[in-house]
């Protein structure tokens, strides 16, 4: 994405985006702090987005989809040239793995990319495993089987360092289909110990998150199902251990605000896998389906991190982990990053002091009548702005279309190449 | 699963065998009835099931999986050999084309067995396909899409009708994974309209059984999404449209046997497909789960076919409808049959006449303990009965295992095979 | 609440609107049209609503709760002159029994309000009632209940005459709370035989709305429990029978509006009964949980009712059904008309156009970028203006508190009142 | 209940009786083990039981219903001399505040019954109180309000010290409504120190049983909303400490049995509310709804405990919290108390050491196998042969409507009264 590109667009544009942001600027309270926020909060971007995802019934693949790491991170780098948002790609081995980490580094750097969390994969049998992952991985019965996972996790570790990653994401799907199949105890406490052998081998500026998931591919248990179990977990690991919260991997009507709260008051918030669901793990673009939930959760955590100092672009990790069997993958991962910075932005917009006062006071229709006042500001010229200031696209969306930058990847890769992930 | 093998293990079991059956026999009022009526009772086997099943996330084949349809038939018949409850087979198209029906139809004869609904699918594109699914078929907003969906559904009738078939079971997986995606209206008529087409090649003596699902593939709407929308379709298509019930195809919490009490009521109900679930459509053995609400489901079916005076065997269809990727898919199988048995023994075991009364009166705590008097009476031997006096095993998984059909079956098809399915 | 009170107010605050107004007014297609509907678009309140809710668990009284249904048209009043948004009372007998019709509609008539659909209540028993509705009321086993019940209901139609309704809505509680409690098909079969006793009472001009719900106060069955069956009742029932619509009565994750724009394709939406909620019948404020939601219905509305040429204002009911235990009432019935006019005002706002051409080419991220344009455009300014040219308050309920309402009421009514209803 | 109505009960249908025992008799391995522990089982009878329940669209009392403690008292006596198994009562204060504790020990002596853990309510506001609890109580943003409701709990302690009860449940339904009401790190924080004052007044021997729920009479949030939440506040207190799983309180889905077996692991299982529901706090006799959970919830109970050596009859807490709107109270305790023992004998039947083996090798099916022959089982002659050497009633349902003892206590006690409680 030739940068001269966006200046153009974007020349084309200002005066409408300069009329709007002029508007809206007068009502936020501390602008410069809410650009500069908004200008340093990034969202990374998992390798496994670039491609159409499918579900069980099938997979209906778009074009022009990556072949390779290479056209992955170049994927994520024309994202990043529209947005200024997404300046990290996170690693799934071995769906991708950086057989040249040097080169892959320094093809990253030309975009702007750095390598976020590096995430394991021991939820299906590689073509060259000598053992199965049928019943399971670190929770299983067979101490061989537990050992290939934990050798695996160790892998990914060594992958992370080289990328200059400094976290391991693991998400097990561990769990039973039927009553009786597992003993639910030893599951856990094997998976405990299978842990405890990874966080060993965790370097000292690390962390390992444990994300948690109430079924699928499991129906009838999950041995890290909820974030109490995952919790659990990390407490007895230790400081370096934290919890990861998938949107998506809630029982219906689960509060995910109020965990995302507890999590932080704990000191085990680790991040997030954005994406958003109305039924399961259904993995949609984030802030398709409840974008106020989507506030909520940023209102808790601008407060949570408030409170304990935390930088706000650093102190946690965000990425995306959604599918999109039905969109072009590129223009899905836009549409998310921009939810997200929009319920960001909103949530910067709070009257904390106020807030305070009527929970304080028990002033109920207050302290709602405040929420929703952020809410209901349009916050999009803000976003806009630190694009623009950033260098990136005034409608990031909207450019890629013009520039029809689709075709040109279909011309490049060909219509019917399938990218690796789900 | 030649017969004497039976007998012989029948012979070594039937002194356990008889004290038990003497045991039950003595409280069931009408034994002969409730006997002829377990005996006459069977439950198809889909074409599908035969193989290991999986999850987007993977799938973990076993060894020895049918390579063939004619494999497929001969598993089938091996169940049937064993629990005298099976005699039928429902082909999904293109997943199993009976290339040559006369052949197909005399391999299966020789099992005892014949041919069930057949199911197109319309949720995955064929290798050879000119239009995609990618947006669904009958409720496509392209009509090249729903003929090229319309024509598939009447040669799948075709197939049927050359194996004896007598119902079409039409799943659709259209609909949206996004709001705006869909204008439900056009998209209801659209499938309205494409179905009249599908129903006007009906055979006189045919049905078309319309299935509903709440989500999954699509994870924001579905087209025939519940009972009601299913119903709405049958009524204004003919008296030839009923609608099926799935029973993993339910939001949280529903309650399943009403709306087969009154689908019953309206004379639309047209069978099941049986399976278990505690998330969603988990495909999960029936009765694996919830038992009780199987037997509540069948207690609505006996009051209701009663009521109506439908044969219990043949009023509806009755198929199981079921993944299962950590078991052995056959004995997946016959413990499902089993499970349904169960509750269908259950069922004819209600006191109708006290729970009339005890309904007219509102007793409540009476109307339950008669219900659940029939539930928790040990019915397997009544069930082992019938199987006896029809040539089946007293305990088919327990033979099963003996004759090591398994290990058998490795060694004739291997120990890698993939069967066709999900 | 004097004229001059709103006058002066909105006379402080008439630059800031005016600057805000003008921003907006600048990006909507047709202003003027979506500001007449704006201002025609009206919410009925329902008379129990103004006073404060609770649970089985307790009820925490405000204080100035109206002791009268005088006091109730009162506060309807209020809310009407502060917003000229709902002009309408909806009595609930026998909470509010009309005693001197002609009395209480000169006096609603000094507030500008008329009286929408009048509800029956046979989920509770009256102090001189002689038989108990508590096995239910119109799907009773015993005729004498249901004669009861139905006469109830003529006598309810009687009272709605008297004070100019159209319309009877009928919510019932009928259910059962443990399997075997119920014939479902009987009590279907006596619940739409009791709806046709009292479908033949009504007048010509009048409707009789159908009101479903899937558990509580019943939680094992609920008689009348999804739109199918309440659709099912409606369309044996006549012409004159709707489906009404209460946002709370659904099972977890049901898709909503996709069940609206049904309806209304089969001409049998009534309206709706708005709340929120997250995890039943929680009736909470309009908006207050998933206001995406709320929007999206709209959308369909919107849709829907242009499709059949139906007065957006007219075409069907329009009323709010919450509590707010926690709330002064009046406050929290400000905040959700001013919620259901956002997400109103928004669905007006939508690119109708763009989008059915979006839907038509399967352009689903393009059709999320209409539908999400539209919602997060800030609306408020337009309502602002509605209100304003329809002699409203630029803020209700900034007035509402300045002007210290709920303390007057307090002198007034006293601190410890308890209105009637739930 | 006079002894000698039971024995002559007994008498009348010993033969019946012990042609069924003999029968299961045989397929039991350790019948004495059973027997005795079957026994030893007893679940306590909380003293809002004996009353009608209801919800908050009514109260439907029946006839005979307690006026006093004491009575309440005599209710559980007529329960525990029919089935031997409810020697234990569970107060809740203030609904039954024992004025004289020397007295009703004395009166609960004479049946044979003694104490269980006392209740705490702060969810409700009391004639006298100072303060309401609209907003909360131990996480109230007042420390006047959290200062009320930790001294009413010390007072509860002193009540339960003098009857010799030795722990005391809290349930809290403190929560939120709205977003922004809360702050639920504040919340929470507040309700921990509230606690750490309330375990600091615990006598030695006491604990503090921790109950959670996700929603009701809160709609938005529940500050001990899950299991996580209340194991992260039982252990910061401490070993004194302990979380109460209540069937009802879980989102829809929720693996109870799973929790179960971990909260064992951890050494914080309190005991249990047992209850049986569909969609949320129903409140529905136990075992009515999914008996087959129940089972498997029992089945990590056993496994749980004989893994930590504990007693089964005294190792954690037993009580039954369920509501009965439209059944006799006390045949609804009858019926719960059958459904749990019911669960425990099944339970006690499991082949451990099959399962053991099973779970190893992954052999799901056999697993499956082994859990469904044991619930198979028809074990009701198991419970009536423990009941008879006790003294109780062979079948206790059927002797209570024999002996006419709800009529008896309508002429003592009159048709109109109601008990205190929900």
């Amino acid at each position: 994405m030739e940068q001269y590109k966006i200046d153009e667009y974007n020349h084309q544009h200002i005066n409408d985006h300069q009329r709007k942001f002029n508007f809206v600027a007068e009502y936020v309270a501390q602008l410069d702090d809410v650009l500069q926020k908004l200008q340093a909060f990034n969202i990374a971007i998992p390798s496994w987005a670039l491609g159409t995802g499918g579900t069980r019934f099938g997979r209906f693949s778009g074009g022009g989809e990556p072949r390779t790491l290479e056209e992955k991170i170049s994927d994520v780098g024309t994202i990043h040239a529209l947005n200024r948002s997404s300046n990290s790609i996170s690693l799934h081995i071995p769906w991708d793995i950086p057989e040249n980490a040097t080169a892959i580094k320094a093809h990253a750097a030309q975009y702007g990319l750095h390598f976020d969390a590096v995430n394991s994969n021991t939820f299906q049998d590689q073509k060259d495993a000598k053992l199965s992952y049928k019943f399971g991985s670190l929770h299983h019965t067979d101490k061989a089987v537990r050992d290939q996972a934990i050798q695996h996790n160790i892998d990914v570790i060594k992958y992370g360092v080289e990328l200059g990653s400094n976290a391991l994401s693991v998400w097990l799907s561990d769990g039973s289909n039927f009553p009786g199949q597992l003993n639910f105890r030893k599951a856990f406490q094997n998976t405990l110990d299978s842990l405890q052998q990874i966080y060993a081998a965790l370097p000292d500026d690390w962390k390992v998150w444990i994300e948690y998931k109430p079924f699928e591919p499991n129906f009838y248990s999950t041995t890290i199902g909820d974030w109490g179990q995952s919790h659990l977990l990390a407490s007895k690991l230790g400081k370096k251990a934290l919890t990861l919260v998938d949107l998506g991997h809630h029982l219906p009507n689960t509060n995910i605000e109020q965990i995302v709260s507890l999590l932080l008051m704990e000191q085990k918030l680790a991040g997030f896998h954005f994406n958003d669901s109305k039924y399961g793990d259904d993995d949609l673009t984030v802030g398709s389906i409840n974008p106020y939930q989507l506030f909520l959760i940023f209102n808790e955590l601008v407060e949570g991190m408030d409170a304990r100092g935390l930088n706000h672009a650093t102190g946690i990790g965000w990425m995306i982990d959604a599918s999109h069997n039905v969109k072009d993958p590129i223009e899905d991962l836009i549409q998310s990053v921009e939810a997200i910075k929009i319920a960001y932005a909103q949530a910067l917009l709070v009257d904390t002091k106020a807030l305070v006062e009527a929970q304080q006071s028990n002033d109920v229709a207050k302290a709602q009548e405040i929420l929703q006042a952020a809410y209901r500001t349009d916050v999009r010229p803000l976003l806009a702005e630190a694009r623009l200031r950033a260098g990136g696209a005034l409608n990031p969306i909207a450019l890629y279309r013009e520039l029809g930058v689709r075709d040109t990847l279909i011309k490049q890769r060909g219509a019917k190449t399938v990218a690796t992930g789900l």
